[in-house]
């Protein structure tokens, strides 16, 4: 089976999953807009409507590119014409209607409820994550895809390192190696409060600095517009710098992040670091579908408090509440492993798993590796030396 | 005056000039939660409300990050603490809310709405694109602060050429340069279907290739889920090569394309581009406050069809209707130069203009530029050899 024949069985099977949650829980229609949904559910990107109802066939509603032929493609140029043009082909109105109202803008979902003479609709941002956490083959082989790429990558930093550098200069050598390995670019996030280019990469004291977005950790950034990651001070003797930069090699993401220090480093940044290798490998041991995501954030939790590392647990001046989150599409999926998650694992979910430290003065320890689901267990999926790294 | 002290006195600009629009449309309150309006209204990022009476203080409502030291912070888990806090403070609540209901989502804007008691808000996404689109003195410091730096980025482009690259290759190295030059890396857009990184190279056949975003034009990305821009094909003989990669040196942006050739390339080519830039010399002539945005499109339109190249004006297969648009915060500001725009110019507006051609099995070519409206017309920002450069 070739790549296209994969990638429409697996198309097929996605959009089975879809009508079956839809029918679950008595919807009659989907219609889905945002770019990481419609490429899920047709493998390609349209500015327009994918419109599933919970039986039957799919209509492509497109206002951009020419030259989508798919069966049941319709050009249209406004959300109005979607209820005119299933009503010239007798296609019954839904009753209920699933839409992405955590992610489309109040005008852009008021409008499409009122072409559908709808008062509200079902949250489809919540089923289509929940339906995407759950990895197909054809999804896991492209993500093992990237995650080969992500660790080649990673292999190479040594190498760009020189004495001097600046974090921002650091970055951009490794920024280069991740382009010139395929790596997209754009880096895919859900909702707001994400806002990131490439990465983080964090070196020394900066680790502390507290940011506005949803990430594990902060950093100051280099301008007033972008308060996240590298803030282009020269790395220092000593210093860690904790590389955690995307892996979006394909379309499905791998995170995986891995700890470099110039020369020697201090005791306590190598303990901390190894409280977390630890943590990875007690999950590696205990978790497998059925276990609560909260448990994780306990057993990593336990293992912190026991080492007395708390204070520098997920940041010093703010503390993220969270050790791992589901990766896709995009980088931050469901499950997230807090502790007042109400989530399980379950077969084919993939996910990350960061208990990360910073260590004042010092910077930032800890690893992050992208883990699959199995039937029995978990199975690692960035393979790389996870030790401390010297330059 | 020192930097900090230039830009609290424009944020008492930006505040009176918003509170005064609202007065004019009878707005009680204003509440901004958007990275690019709170940056607007701020000097800085943070994930929260800004909230903001049509006379008075602004209320800084803040989830993160910490340290946040304005008048009136008040740190908030979620939105309905705001109006537990302004009870709380005798503040009298709004009842006439402006929300950026254009750009957050159904889910936050209805829980906004349902907090302060109201069933419908007003558009702060549009008002604020309003007044944004007009320039402080700060604001065209900034930009000009930019255009320099994008000058010399796009005048080492020849330096990184190199016979045998794909046109990722050859963008990858303009990357690299911006970011030694100080891009913020992220390029930040109003909208759906805006999904871009770090700009667009467009090499030969690839220019001609529709996209589903909503840029001037396309081409086919190297990857389905960014169906945009460089596509990994070895740049030929004969190629023009358009170059329109961000100008995202400090938080407002300047917009600016130059067109290469690998060699001598063809007649109908060099022709097409000398159109485009014949449309900028006449522009700089008549257009002034009060110009209509409409005539701006009419005027290009007029020399294209004069030199009977309207197949190939804004792309081939899919043709853009606009020739320029606002910039600032955000790539895509208003006015935009439509046929169809009601819109003028005025005083301190700051706009690219971009008649561009795409020739079939040779490329894309004509030019863009960022310009400030004067009080008498308009002046050039974006300052670089405008013909067509041989690599």
């Amino acid at each position: 089976m070739n790549h296209q024949e994969a990638l429409s069985k697996d198309l097929e099977i996605r959009c089975s999953r879809l009508q079956e949650a839809m029918r679950a829980v008595n919807v009659d229609a989907c219609v889905l807009t945002t770019t990481v949904n419609v490429f899920y559910m047709t493998g390609c990107v349209y500015n327009g409507y994918f419109y599933l109802p919970a039986e039957g066939e799919p209509f492509h509603f497109v206002k951009r590119p020419e030259g989508i032929a798919f069966d049941n493609t319709v050009y249209v140029r406004k959300p109005e014409q979607i209820t005119e043009e299933l009503l010239s082909r007798d296609v019954s109105f839904p009753k209920t209607l699933l839409l992405e109202t955590d992610v489309i803008s109040f005008g852009e979902c008021s409008r499409l409820l009122n072409t559908f003479g709808l008062n509200t609709a079902a949250n489809a941002s919540v089923l289509m994550r929940k339906i995407r956490s759950i990895k197909t083959a054809f999804e896991l082989e492209q993500v093992k895809v990237c995650a080969r790429r992500h660790e080649a990558v990673y292999k190479l930093i040594p190498s760009v390192f020189k004495r001097g550098m600046t974090d921002v200069e650091f970055q951009i050598e490794i920024e280069k190696l991740m382009r010139l390995h395929g790596s997209l670019g754009l880096f895919r996030s859900y909702g707001e409060n994400m806002d990131i280019y490439m990465g983080s990469l964090l070196a020394g004291e900066n680790a502390e600095v507290p940011s506005p977005f949803d990430f594990a950790l902060g950093g100051a950034g280099s301008s007033p517009i972008l308060p996240l990651g590298a803030s282009g001070q020269t790395i220092q003797e000593g210093q860690t710098i904790m590389v955690d930069m995307a892996g979006n090699y394909t379309p499905w993401m791998t995170d995986m992040t891995r700890v470099f220090s110039v020369g020697k480093t201090s005791d306590i940044a190598h303990q901390a670091h190894q409280v977390s290798i630890d943590i990875h490998n007690h999950t590696m041991d205990i978790a497998k579908p059925g276990t609560k995501c909260s448990d994780l954030y306990e057993i990593a939790m336990e293992r912190v408090v026991k080492a007395n590392l708390e204070p520098y647990f997920m940041g010093t001046k703010q503390q993220a509440k969270f050790v791992g989150h589901g990766v896709g599409l995009e980088i931050n999926e469901p499950p997230v492993l807090t502790p007042r998650s109400k989530e399980v694992l379950e077969p084919n979910i993939v996910f990350a798993l960061e208990p990360k430290f910073v260590i004042p003065e010092v910077g930032a320890v800890g690893i992050e590796n992208t883990y699959a689901v199995t039937d029995g267990g978990i199975e690692k999926l960035t393979i790389l030396e996870e030790n401390i790294i010297k330059l």
